[in-house]
């Protein structure tokens, strides 16, 4: 497959959404100008954007939303099942622990690692929390795909590069630090909550700004 | 102040965070250049952005860590502090609640609210949660400045419109709808934590391809 930019990838899960709302609504058909409607993006945008990917539309018909929905699910690798293990387990690797949505769409929590003694040992939706110190037998027992790192930024950097060597395929990094892959071999995706919240009060102090001119 | 582009806006946040890196490491001053080596982004790209808030570098000295880490998080209206609410306070929402991080910032929790009854009453933080039915009242004798939306995505669109009208400021969505403002007058930040995860199956999707080709 050729190589797609990451501006188009970003953009996929957001199609996804859409679509599954749609198809929550039972809405059969829909067209790029419809969708274009929906999320503000462009028609022609959207029709670029999947073709990328092969031929989903047809004249005069537009798209079949399930059939669209199910091919962006397969893009998007949604139709395979992925392990997944939660390293630091407060509030938000709970959280994260705890919703069932990303569990319908495949992505099933099998291991629950923390080094507060105070945690260990506890269950949370009938995993045990297990000592950080049991990842890599965890790790090369059962395949994981994807680690949670939801723990502070100081250990981050050295379980990302035991996660990798270990063969883990991804990591889903919540600590507030931008972690790379050091071999090339295990994705990255870097969430970063704070920057959000900070592009908010930025947007928030320019209105005000606006409205004092 | 010139009308500052997203992009330049959203890169804000990083640099707050690398510079706020630097000064814990009691680095006293950087260049664009090694700023750039840290961050991947290029020495010219940081010039530029920096540039748009007025002159912060000096020829042959570069920057002062200390003092441009205070003028970003001033221009990020960070120097203010934030009343915040959240709306939904199952795991998501008492993870926030929890995290202390935000509150050093100077977003602070004021308020709890949710729909469900063996919740209401409960203390998180020293702040007890009350029922839903009473943000218009605590939105009007408190002044919120910033409402967090941890709640379904049904429930989100009428809570928006509400809040606006109430006069809150901003609101951060963690539900998985794309909340707008209708008036004009509530600033929206979207945050999409399943899409995330998705381009993270993409990711590692794509390059077992890769390896398969």
């Amino acid at each position: 497959m050729k190589k797609i930019s990451q501006a188009v990838i970003k953009r996929l899960p957001r199609y996804y959404r859409y679509l599954g709302d749609l198809l929550e609504n039972d809405v059969v058909r829909t067209s790029s100008k419809e969708l274009s409607e929906r999320m503000g993006v462009t028609a022609s945008q959207i029709r670029q954007d999947l073709n990328n990917f092969g031929e989903f539309g047809q004249q005069g018909y537009g798209y079949n939303v399930e059939y669209l929905y199910t091919s962006i699910g397969k893009i998007l690798g949604l139709e395979k099942e992925y392990n997944i293990i939660i390293i630091g387990v407060g509030n938000l690797g709970q959280a994260i622990a705890n919703y069932i949505e990303f569990e319908r769409k495949g992505f099933k929590v099998k291991g629950l690692f923390d080094v507060n003694p105070r945690l260990i040992g506890m269950i949370v939706r009938d995993i045990e929390i297990k000592d950080v110190s049991e990842i890599e037998s965890f790790v090369k027992e059962n395949g994981v795909d994807i680690a949670v790192l939801t723990l502070p930024k100081q250990k981050a950097p050295e379980i990302a590069l035991n996660l990798e060597k270990w063969g883990v395929k991804g990591i889903w990094n919540f600590a507030p630090i931008d972690l790379q892959s050091s071999q090339g071999k295990i994705c990255i995706e870097n969430v970063h909550l704070s920057e959000s919240l900070m592009t908010l009060s930025y947007a928030i102090n320019e209105k005000n700004d606006e409205k004092s001119n």
